[in-house]
């Protein structure tokens, strides 16, 4: 057991550069915070590097962590490195996931492309969990999934699916080699989601708040899909539009 | 037109008033921001009681703001009043709705139990917009609908349907009394939402963050339903699990 007192010590240093994206690539490491997620983490197949606890904050005798190294560090390098106003005081540097897709052989995949808001992806990846996909893939131009935001929206979710920061052309690709249907979703054109009998395998694509999902990907499904809008919204949040979609999609088979 | 240049002047601070609970609720107004949720403003049967705009700044012509008085104010007034950071300096002074729920009639509302995030009080409404709803009810413990982070996540839904802070008691005894189902959420006991036959009138109870719905309330519905969790998700988000069930129970009719 280790014990840090300089925000000064390179340690700090490093574990500050995972607030950004920047530092995150290039360690290919991330951290999460609080009791909840540093919890998932341990529990899950994720390769947790080491936690971190400000001193005088117990960790519950139930966490399993015979095996992993532990900083005490002090209130100031807390919230140093916290990203929440009033933090629990523990942490854990977890590494990302590199997997390489296709032989994911995945039968259930959430798609994203672009999506920009953190709390937005965040909350797909829960979604995305709850109705048991197996893995989710963000594209190019989507917010980094180990951003803070998104780790605390998702509530854990990182750790019970794989997600994978890749190109969509190969995923789509392999889908449909699979003969797996790939379905976008247009507010515009396509046929509402219901005229999908729900159970088989399927890969849908969610868009960006904005703009949807890029042409470039709506040409190569197999059906656009919208959902009715009965009153006058002009659309739906796209995390909610996802638990529509995945949940009527998936069906009811376990 | 009027134009108004001191932080000092009167409806300068009664503007800025809005900003808080307390003082949306002592004068019954609430101030909407930007083109959009102005514009829905406008178009709604909404009681618009001024409209402010930073100097510079330009009316779109087809607003429709014959009858409407118009300020004009500075940069440094809009700022001041304005709840995001980059303000496009444009503002509607709305009335809010005293309705009594029991007159409505309503055949499909949702009912808000103490959800405590504004970004998911707001999702709710836009959902509830898209999904066709005749009322949203907020109960108490619930965070005040005219809040400008709830404004913003509803997208202007706010007016296109009757949102309404009122006893829960009173509307499920309204609803109870026209014998039309109500329905409890609940993560434990009660049946998954698929076994509700879609279609017929309903009222649905979404409950507190994290806490759910109250005791109180699932006690006196038709059936209290859960929504399944495939993967290992914990729960869903509460504006997420709106979209999945108040989709289903409506059905497809319009």
């Amino acid at each position: 057991m280790n014990f840090l007192q300089s925000l000064q010590n390179p340690h700090v240093k490093a574990w500050k550069k995972l607030s950004t994206k920047k530092g995150r690539d290039q360690s290919g490491l991330f951290l999460v915070e609080g009791f909840h997620l540093v919890e998932e983490a341990l529990k899950s197949r994720a390769e947790v590097q080491e936690i971190i606890v400000r001193e005088g904050t117990e960790l519950p005798a139930h966490f399993y962590i015979d095996t992993i190294d532990i900083t005490t560090v002090t209130d100031e390098i807390a919230q140093a490195i916290a990203e929440t106003e009033h933090t629990q005081g523990v942490f854990a540097v977890c590494k990302q996931e590199l997997q390489d897709f296709p032989s994911l052989g995945a039968q259930r995949i959430l798609l994203i492309d672009s999506v920009q808001d953190p709390g937005n992806i965040g909350t797909m990846i829960r979604t995305a969990d709850a109705a048991g996909m197996d893995a989710v893939i963000l594209g190019k131009g989507s917010a980094d999934p180990y951003n803070a935001k998104v780790l605390r929206s998702a509530q854990g979710s990182h750790f019970h699916l794989p997600i994978i920061k890749m190109d969509l052309q190969p995923v789509i690709d392999d889908v449909k080699k699979r003969e797996i249907a790939v379905y976008g979703t247009s507010l515009e054109g396509g046929r509402s989601y219901t005229s999908i009998e729900p159970g088989a395998p399927f890969a849908l694509i969610m868009g960006n708040e904005g703009s949807g999902v890029k042409q470039e990907w709506l040409e190569q499904t197999e059906q656009n899909l919208f959902i009715p809008l009965f009153g006058k919204s002009e659309s739906l949040n796209v995390a909610v539009a996802s638990g529509v979609l995945l949940y009527h999609l998936r069906g009811q088979l376990q």
